[in-house]
């Protein structure tokens, strides 16, 4: 069950592919990392050809690695409203390219991803980060925190369907 | 210049298409409403396959009708803040579409489509639809709001383009 973990945004797209069987194959823990990246675009750049690029960006990685199921944040409203619209047409993009490619997809609220991740759901962004290197065990030092931002959301939707399976 | 109109939502999508050199063409005056509807989705679906028609019948209605300008209201944040997330979710979708389909995109303003449709900033609902009728010279007794305010918003740009080619 190979899960497509996206921390949506605008500016600064987080994505992860983490597949769980490739890691148990190999006789090791439950997670394996992919790929992963943090996908900019340009402030230069018009806003259509900004949201553009990200759609292509997400069906490429489709293509690629055929992930079935897309986690992906969900928004809530902060100080910034302009940003917020913004990152929810991305997001918007994001789960239209998914949708059109056949993925399931699992929206996971900044709580869940808290407990799925810490057990805590009130951790803060540092002890994400700490749990998150550990669980996917990977060389950390390189990744960017919106990296490990849809590692994270992966990971909880990862830890929801095992709960579903059971 | 044939112009896609869209009124941006969810549950119910605006969408018309104008074409202005179509009825000069016949001698009459400057713009024609090629197509109209009020497109809608069911809340009986999931919200990512709700996404995926809305994205799909955009992309058949410039497949179809090849307009060269996809004219969208901007949106600004109400009191029901789920609601206008999924706007812009739906909105970022209608975008995509039409940036990856060449279409170059115009953002209107509230305000905007009540000065070019009415000359006058504060107008009302009702003074606008009675203008886009007038303007639009077309049999509106079948039309819904939501397609009214589509061709509202390429009335709009088709006046922003003129005065810009002037």
């Amino acid at each position: 069950m190979r899960i497509l973990g996206i921390d949506p945004g605008f500016e600064r797209l987080g994505i992860a592919v983490l597949d769980p069987a490739l890691r148990k194959e190999r006789g090791e823990k439950d997670h394996c990392v992919v790929f992963s990246e943090c996908f900019k675009t340009s402030s230069k750049l018009g806003f259509s050809e900004r949201l553009n690029l990200i759609g292509k960006e997400v069906h490429k990685i489709i293509k690629e690695y055929k992930p079935e199921i897309l986690a992906i944040e969900t928004l809530f409203l902060n100080t910034n409203q302009k940003t917020v619209m913004r990152v929810a047409e991305a997001r918007g993009v994001v789960i239209y390219e998914a949708s059109s490619a056949g993925l399931k997809v699992f929206e996971a609220s900044p709580p869940q991803i808290k407990i799925a991740t810490t057990g805590y759901g009130r951790a803060n962004k540092e002890q994400i980060m700490k749990m998150v290197k550990i669980l996917a065990e990977m060389d950390t030092s390189k990744t960017s925190d919106d990296e490990l931002d849809a590692i994270a959301i992966a990971l909880t939707a990862f830890a929801h369907l095992k709960v579903l399976k059971k």
